[in-house]
């Protein structure tokens, strides 16, 4: 039996203690018998150590384990360094075998049902596991990067009594004996906080009850909101947005570099200035209609071709999109009053986020929902923070899963969450 | 109009000014008419500030206003300059009057119900945001702390098909024309990602559909989760929740200082060790029957006292709850199997934290669902992580509200939240 008191060290420090006696604790990740001698890889959350055994030992893969023995170093072994003369003891009953030979050095060819299915032991995959090493990295450098800006951190209710934000697409629930719905977006507690704040953000789940079954969407996803109050319009939105893009590119760089390089995923230069065209001019450059009120996704792939072609930017910003197409709270351009003082955010092709200043006086709100016929009552709580005074303000979201899936190049938006949740799926 | 041109400076930097011409924004939080002069206190996220006008301004308070002025240092004036020969000019519509004189410098006296009825305006009462602000600085050092120690962050469902952990006490939702619930907790997503990444956390929402109508229950809260592998037993755990605490209360006096003061909130200091005490022991302390299974509030606050007169630690752990109140995954003490490797952190005399080790042996799952007459088909997703390998865990989970009440002092835990969900209350 290893004893617990020996030093625990990393399978990543393993070369920093060459003649020292260390503990290893991880998972068998691969045995390979040779004539005289036995190596065993072991994998723990830092990446993989080599041990050195004189006979096999009789255990399966994916066994937890711990492994004294001595550091010797060796520059065959992979870090330079690997364990001798150790002792290896399982920290549990044998493992089934995987569905897939999680040793191998590249990711499971399986489909990715067939994975998602299998989440809890597919995703210790190095290959697999690396989207959420980048989407952690990037969510605390986005927290970062605002907290920087003198943001404050919210947490608002993912349960709400009125389907406010569009009705449509909202699962409904029963709370006590009440109907109630699941937040699509923290967007009118963001609002309210800015009366708190001045400057809001929150990183939470999300739930659209769409029925749509593509690779760009998921029924839960983690949203990354903010929210600034003092704004003179969607531009100064824009630039905490650019800002907030730079702190999570630093942070997936500094915290999860090795998991860019095990995948061979490609981090985006955030420009000092992100180019920016007209949803009018978007129009014009495609050669579609002046009628049109949004854009299709061979659109978005279009624009954000033409923005690196002639900016060198992976980030397009498209503005003004028409007030037709918008949510109610959007606030209009003073001087294209058809069109909207908000924005999407573009990247490599794909919509990331939505944003956009909104309106900020009682009245208008009150305006607004006449014109689009619907009644005052279920926004009646919401309202009360603009008849107290609100100032200019704006905001946007961004969604995490998005943002990594086209990180690390993934087809899927399922790629880049451990257990997604969509029309089909609810399990694991 | 005043010029957006001009720096905007926040409340907290006037002094740094002198001399200067500077904008401020923020909202209209007094006004008091002298005989001669007119003084404004405006408001904005860093605190307020003052500014002399030779006029009164026909506005009501809480309008949001820009005004720009000349900053005269004067020793009188809070924080020692103020904006003289200042103009101002109102960023909305005149604000209508809160319930409550938010220029009080004390809360308000009104009730909690109908605060938190008025929420979006109420908080924006300096004494009654301080909480929030503590519990936002308390995520970031309790996430700084764990990324210290190598966990990563984790985003799991919210919605799952069985209600796994206790079956009693859930919402129920319909998820595409499935049955679905809202998940209580993030526990066995937790253990199966500590299987991929060995130490993870999660910051997010939970849902308890307890009809219990107390001061200290909220049917939607923060949970503050963390789960680790490789550990000897529950007292891993309990130390790395120590290391959570230390950060959590660093991050407070750091980032939330102010907000303390404001409110006199008093920090505690965690022990280097925090005292701990046996469920047995603790029953004998109290004078109850060996036969129970449980504490009740009244206990937790006797022990709480106990503690703090015996070792100065406003912190207690109790360990080795009786495996009959605790949850079929948890792990027992091997010395003393009617008692489990698990703990309840109690918090000025209320219990703050649930956690121990787990059970990581398949086998073993399997024979305590037996035990207990559960089937084993609801968790069978759940068990396959388990099947292919997971080391000796636990974690824990720390309710965000409740701690930050217990900071602050508040009676009641829906102080410490933006806007509470509970038995009875859905909005705003």
């Amino acid at each position: 039996m290893i004893q617990q008191t020996t030093t625990r060290v990393l399978a990543s420090e393993v070369a920093e203690h060459a003649g020292g006696f260390v503990r290893l604790n991880g998972w068998l990740h691969r045995q390979r018998v040779l004539k005289h001698v036995t190596f065993l890889i072991v994998r723990d959350r830092s990446g993989t150590a080599q041990v050195v055994l004189k006979e096999p030992v009789a255990l399966p893969e994916e066994t937890p384990v711990a492994v004294t023995g001595t550091v010797s170093a060796n520059p065959q072994a992979p870090g330079g360094a690997e364990l001798v003369d150790a002792e290896v003891t399982a920290l549990s009953g044998p493992a089934e075998a995987p569905p897939f030979e999680l040793w191998r050095p590249t990711a499971p060819e399986a489909g990715l049902a067939t994975i998602l299915d299998n989440a809890p032991v597919a995703l210790r995959h190095p290959h697999l596991r690396a989207p959420l090493e980048i989407s952690a990295a990037s969510a605390a450098g986005f927290r970062a990067a605002l907290d920087g800006l003198g943001f404050t951190e919210v947490h608002t209710p993912k349960v709400t009594a009125s389907a406010t934000e569009s009705g449509a697409n909202v699962f409904g629930l029963d709370w006590f004996g009440k109907r109630a719905f699941l937040a699509q977006s923290p967007q009118f507690y963001k609002q309210a906080m800015v009366g708190v704040f001045e400057r809001v953000y929150e990183v939470g789940p999300v739930f659209r009850a769409e029925p749509s079954d593509t690779a760009r969407h998921l029924a839960q996803y983690t949203s990354l909101d903010a929210e600034l109050g003092f704004v003179a319009d969607h531009r100064d939105v824009m630039a905490v947005l650019r800002e907030a893009l730079v702190g999570m590119v630093a942070s997936v760089r500094e915290r999860a570099g090795e998991a860019v390089r095990r995948v061979g995923a490609r981090l985006p230069e955030v420009p000092a200035e992100i180019p920016s065209v007209h949803f009018a001019e978007a129009l014009e450059m495609l050669g579609r209609p002046a009628t049109e009120i949004d854009l299709a996704p061979a659109d978005e792939r279009e624009l954000g071709a033409w923005a690196l072609r002639e900016h060198g930017s992976e980030f397009l910003f498209v503005t003004g999109y028409p007030m037709a197409k918008r949510p109610f709270y959007t606030h209009p351009d003073p001087a294209r009053p058809a069109h909207s003082n908000s924005f999407d955010l573009l990247f490599r092709g794909l919509e990331l986020v939505t944003g956009g200043q909104r309106l900020h006086r009682y009245e208008e709100y009150l305006a607004a929902l006449a014109a689009r016929g619907e009644p005052v009552e279920p926004y009646a709580g919401y309202l009360r923070a603009f008849a107290h005074g609100m100032p200019p303000h704006g905001g946007f979201a961004l969604g995490l899963e998005r943002w990594t899936a086209r990180v690390v190049g993934a087809e899927n938006v399922r790629s880049a969450v451990a257990f997604p949740r969509d029309l089909h799926r609810l399990t694991p």
